[in-house]
């Protein structure tokens, strides 16, 4: 499957959500489909050390989703194989006094990752035209000039030499009700639950139009949208997988060679010992 | 084995490094210890789900060691398992300007890791005793005093609900000689070398004399140093996780229980569905 052109959007001309399924059907097993995401992220790690070693470019994920949407269980499987040391994952709950006090884009760029590492951002400044949109957080005018100030704040950073992918997590409103019911029968997951969860399920439609608004403006062909079928979990995994793996073998990421003398270092050692 | 009272320093008196070995003969083969590691793993990220669902303590682990001493390699095998959205591993360099126009815990509290989170400190605040002092980058007395600033600030950071556990990887002079060749015929590590490298090298002694003097002044009940013998990687990686099982074990976590009126919600989706 070419998920690249399955699930892609780099350019937002023409882009309807409504046309974007929530599941995909797939020939394969559960099995079959977790170990295709295991040999993925094992391919991932690899690259990953090269991106590490050598120290130039990073790579910047984005996950948004509706509530249960997913981003935890992406993290979980298919971030949780790469090495801690050059990945960090940022996630951003509601802004404190300090970062209202700044531009909507200042806490986000804090955070961006340094050469070298892969950043991911669960949820992201994109919640500044969702969450904000949605509950008039900021003047329509305001949320309107932002789509504008996305796109350059993403052209910056990939002019540096960040690769940036943006994953939507798309599940059905039956399915968030069902994984709702399921964290209420889990003791382990009830914790996870807030009256806020069900607040914002009420806003269902009015999110879909921002996420719509969203991937239509802020679709570039240096940093697109994926919109990934979610409502099963072992595709949505694969996909993203399958998607990263492939955005970053186009790096044509390499080890450095050695940056010493060895035969001089060979000699030390030799005299040494 | 009884890894806390093996290779725990919980007083530092009478604590001399010169007794500690680098090496641990162990029965079991090298797939066992593997084994048991994986095993140990499984079990940590259970119990990081319950420190990050309860939301109210952390966890700093340090890790300090000779170059090529397996730093990186803990990390790949013990910390890579965890959840990347409830640890993070921060890596200190030579300080920038900002940094050093601070004082010399500064750029250490700011990393420490929030409530519900893991820290991992690759290199840390003890660099201050260890390479300031080796090379005469601060005063003899400002290096004395260092010692109870260290103890304070441990002890307030343990005080307001930080585990802190702290390894040294114990490594002797051949097994670094033996770990650098290593490097040079690999093409993959050729990078890693640095002049620096073989330059500190001169000054192993030195080294061990100030983590000898470090490990006996800073260590308590509460931040207690482990010196890990890591000569032998296997038995290093399935030290370091015991150990850390262990902490965590004791600390008694425990998914907390739901914050919201479930058969309110129940209501409110039986009337949506």
């Amino acid at each position: 499957m070419d998920y690249q052109q399955k699930f892609g959007v780099f350019s937002g001309s023409g882009f309807h959500l409504d046309d974007c399924p929530a599941r995909m059907d797939d020939d394969r097993t559960k099995e079959q489909l977790e170990e295709q995401t295991q040999a993925n992220c094992a391919e991932l790690a690899k690259l990953q050390y090269k991106l590490y070693a050598e120290n130039r470019r990073a790579v910047l994920i984005v996950l948004q989703a509706m509530d249960a949407g997913g981003k935890d269980g992406v993290i979980r499987h298919v971030i949780s194989p790469l090495n801690p040391q050059g990945c960090r994952v940022f996630s951003f709950k509601v802004p404190t006094p300090v970062e209202t006090a700044h531009d909507f884009l200042w806490r986000y760029h804090l955070v961006t990752p340094a050469r070298g590492e892969i950043g991911v951002f669960n949820r992201s400044h994109y919640e500044s035209v969702l969450v904000e949109k949605v509950h008039d957080l900021a003047s329509a005018e305001a949320i309107e000039k932002r789509y504008a100030q996305i796109n350059d704040f993403e052209s910056r950073l990939t002019a540096e030499g960040t690769t940036i992918c943006k994953f939507f997590l798309h599940i059905s409103k039956a399915e968030q009700l069902h994984r709702f019911r399921a964290r209420f029968t889990d003791p382990d997951k009830q914790w996870k639950i807030s009256d806020s969860d069900f607040r914002e399920r009420a806003y269902w439609n009015d999110y879909q139009k921002a996420f719509d608004t969203a991937i239509r403006r802020c679709s570039t062909q240096l940093a697109p949208w994926y919109v990934i079928p979610s409502d099963y979990k072992p595709f949505r995994d694969l996909a993203v997988s399958a998607l990263l793996l492939d955005t970053m073998r186009k790096m044509h990421l390499e080890v450095p060679s050695g940056r010493v003398d060895l035969a001089k270092i060979e000699q030390l050692l030799d005299a040494e010992s």
